[in-house]
């Protein structure tokens, strides 16, 4: 029996409610596959078209005046935790309950420290949310401190830094919940990312990467293993080439080179990678497997992994 | 030292994010006082403004085709607790830091358990959201399954029902979470509301009483005291009238009777002293108070009891 940390991603759960309550279902069946078998398991996801969708609705619905103020960029976080948090502990928990185990399962809203200093903030870089004209983007820029740029021709958009975790704020609760036998949904989009200032934790706009966050949290709660879930069943160097090669297993020091060779996609394989490395560092196993093989990966059997 | 489930009103909370985020500073301080004081405390807190803001914002969104869908009742609700939670522990997290007391503070997605077999979802009766005209109101029904009706002259609106918690579905983690220790904020809203199909927990369009989910969770938890917040230091009878009479102490019986009276607001202090009277029956302590005055309330100095 191992503590199993899996990071899911937000692509894999769909562009509308309805698409994400189907897509969960399927997706519980492969995790409650590693509960059966003995495993105390921590699911992480991402958020990224979640998150996307819930910022540019409300900003979107500020502007025309149907509510009354747009929704920062945190509290989009916050409510992407609760949307597919609910979906997926209720998926969870239908497939448990229809195999005959009775384990409850939940989902901590969940912030995630980030370094007001990393450099990062200097430059923010992901877009996210509505549109704007460049008046319209000036005068969020002066009204709310936002980061305006102009997006590839299609107008002018909030741009937000991608810092790197430091802490998980309530990793206490987790660990807990988790030793008590339960399966606990956390840092869901990477988490919502807070800073500390005069010794408050204050939300900040920014997006974490939830492979990184995922990272942090295996080694803060101690997991023996993380999993992070991909659409293939292996990374591959030389992807698409004649000699593309499925990997079962690389060092550190051979990630390190394939990432220096620019073999894994930024935004993609490379943030796994990048993360599973971190975690391979400080002693755990660290594993990048397609969610329909995790079970398999975890038993050595598909997957890629990352060792010292 | 006691357990205690503290219901906080939705409409405590401000429209926007940025009055929210005010608000639950101030809200921190008295709950964290009981905290201090050695109380074990569990937060459930309403949603209306907020789940109602989120619901019409992303259906405006929705309806212009700034994003693909609309978002279901349940997932309004799951986000709510998302939003609502994350302002709530950051809070009283930085409150309980300030005063130099660690502390765990965390929100768990809760779901509640209704009966699809309540009379109320005969009639929902509860608006939600965006107004309509006639012909795109029949087309949401056809297609979407939604009850839609009239209301008061502008325009056609989706309306939900009201049922009664039956159970709340996390109730172990919340349980286990507050033995160890720790600070939960739970059943957001009333809960997200889900209805047994076939074994399966299904969301619903509900809107829960939160008075009443927190009563229910209260005796679920084994909690000692229940304190439904209010706008008011204790409950009166003959209200605004030259006889009023604030109450220190009614019997459920004395309670019975007030509520036949008609003496109290629907769907203001009435569900508070109904809920209150249904955990006074199970033997509990039942204080309904203001916010300002829950610390005196609890030494018997403030609030309205309601006992057996």
């Amino acid at each position: 029996m191992a503590k199993i940390v899996i990071a899911l991603g937000g692509n894999a759960l769909g562009n509308t409610p309805a698409e994400q309550l189907a897509l969960v279902t399927e997706t519980a069946r492969p995790i409650v596959d590693l509960i059966e078998a003995g495993h105390q398991v921590i699911v992480a996801h991402g958020n990224g078209p979640q998150v996307g969708m819930i910022n540019l609705g409300l900003s979107t619905a500020a502007a025309a005046g149907a509510i009354k103020a747009d929704m920062p960029f945190p509290e989009c976080g916050a409510m992407s935790q609760g949307y597919i948090g609910y979906h997926l502990q209720n998926a969870i928990n239908n497939e448990l309950t229809a195999r005959g185990l009775e384990k409850p399962v939940g989902t901590l809203v969940t912030q995630v420290l980030v370094d007001e200093a990393d450099p990062a903030f200097q430059k923010p870089s992901k877009p996210v949310g509505a549109f704007y004209t460049k008046e319209e983007a000036d005068k969020i820029a002066a009204e709310k401190g936002y980061t305006m740029v102009e997006d590839a021709g299609r107008g002018w958009r909030q741009v937000v830094a991608s810092p790197r975790p430091v802490d998980v704020v309530e990793k206490e609760m987790v660990n807990t919940l988790v030793d008590a036998g339960y399966v606990v949904i956390t840092v869901g989009g990477g988490g919502i990312p807070v800073v500390r200032r005069e010794g408050r934790l204050v939300g900040v706009p920014a997006v974490i990467d939830k492979d990184y966050a995922s990272a942090r949290l295996a080694q803060l709660v101690g997991a023996d293993t993380l999993v992070i879930l991909t659409a293939v069943d292996r990374v591959a160097i030389n992807w698409g080439k004649p000699d593309q090669q499925d990997l079962e297993m690389m060092t550190i020091a051979q990630a390190e080179q394939y990432c220096a060779e620019g073999q894994f996609a930024p935004g993609s394989m490379l943030p796994k990678v990048q993360a599973a490395m971190s975690f391979a560092a400080t002693g755990g196993e660290a594993i990048i497997a397609s969610l329909e093989k995790a079970a398999a990966a975890l038993k050595g059997e598909s997957g890629t992994r990352v060792v010292r």
